[in-house]
């Protein structure tokens, strides 16, 4: 009888598939219960290989966390076309991310509650990335306030009074704030409840968020009562 | 000479007073790094009085986090008057809530970050906490819709077609879920930006949250691009 032959394959493609696994472990069983025994079955491979490749249980987690937050924000940025209005780049942008969240939920769990819940290190990690996020939004509503703006002053009559900006810097950072906060609550929300596509979220986002910030847009603001 | 005369103190006071010093060094320096003795330094007692009355680092940190939970949620609670209008029961509500983390940074580094980095055990402390508020927002968001759909049955016609509901049930706990955490979000930012006062985090999130909120009470809808 001829030996077995081994079959070959890529490193890189026998690092995805631990990778794979260990999300799936990670996020399903929590950092702490996951062993790298189950990983490596799950996998298809023997723990001293994933020890090779990975080194140590913590940078398995920590590659967990970086491909999946890398994932994640590719999904996003593919799914905003910046040549559209600002109403539908938004749409897009939360459909893409709900979408995203809603496929892999094992990902959104390992990024958004196994990274920040198990040491500073982890947590780092997804705050760098979240940062990342953060600013990818700034960015978009600084440049749909921009828009408005140009619009607005299209509109004035010549020789009129000038425009304020409609959107100083300070709330487009606040806005962008909110408006990642809140798209990380629903989703948690949204996987946590079943009859919830990722197209509900993202809709009822959609309506919490656009015709607030849309009528900001517009430099219309809700006024506070005097202190 | 005289003994010295021990200050005699009731329990609940002294524990107070250790909680105090905790809230002060867990939320200043991370759990990790807090250590017992500086807390009793701190807290003006020796540190076997703060392992005789609160036993470990572990129960110390717990009372800690619900502490903080139940003064913010306290502090929230007594912001928001049932009987004023929708919006403006959201501004007092939003108002108290920055207020009270703006006033106390780092009892909400304790239950925001603190608690939720350090294992599943403190995190749990905070979902149950976090659980508690979203119902209560869920509820007061619930009552607003329910207002607003009166109001508007009180306008048809008579014989008229009967008045849809303006926010079903799942809609309305995913608004919930999108405002906690985007209030939990803009309070990070407010507390690490010092040019944001309270009053201006509020702002920032009412004209985010209120007028999509208030399009969606009076039963108007951004409707998705078709699929």
């Amino acid at each position: 009888m001829g030996a077995v032959k081994t079959k070959r394959m890529p490193r890189a493609v026998r690092e995805q598939q631990m990778l794979d696994a260990a999300v799936q472990i990670f996020g399903q069983r929590g950092y702490i219960a996951a062993s790298m025994d189950d990983i490596a079955e799950l996998a298809g491979v023997s723990k001293p290989l994933v020890y090779l490749y990975l080194n140590s249980k913590d940078d398995l987690f920590t590659a967990c966390i970086r491909r999946e937050a890398q994932a994640l924000f590719a999904a996003v940025r593919a799914g905003v076309r910046r040549e559209l209005p600002a109403d539908r780049q938004l749409w897009d942008g939360l459909l893409a991310f709900f979408t995203h969240t809603a496929r892999h939920p094992d990902g959104w769990s390992v990024l958004h509650l196994q990274a920040r819940t198990h040491g500073e290190v982890f947590a780092a990690e997804v705050t760098v990335v979240r940062a990342g996020i953060v600013a990818f939004v700034t960015q978009l509503i600084a440049e749909a306030a921009r828009d408005a703006l140009a619009r607005s002053a299209d509109r004035a009559p010549a020789g009129g009074a000038s425009v304020d900006p409609p959107l100083p810097e300070r709330d487009v950072a606040g806005l962008a704030e909110a408006l990642v906060g809140a798209a990380e609550s629903l989703a948690d929300w949204a996987n946590a409840t079943p009859s919830v596509t990722a197209r509900q979220a993202a809709a009822t986002l959609m309506n919490f968020a656009w015709t607030g910030l849309g009528e900001l847009m517009a430099g219309r603001r809700w006024s506070p009562p005097s202190a």
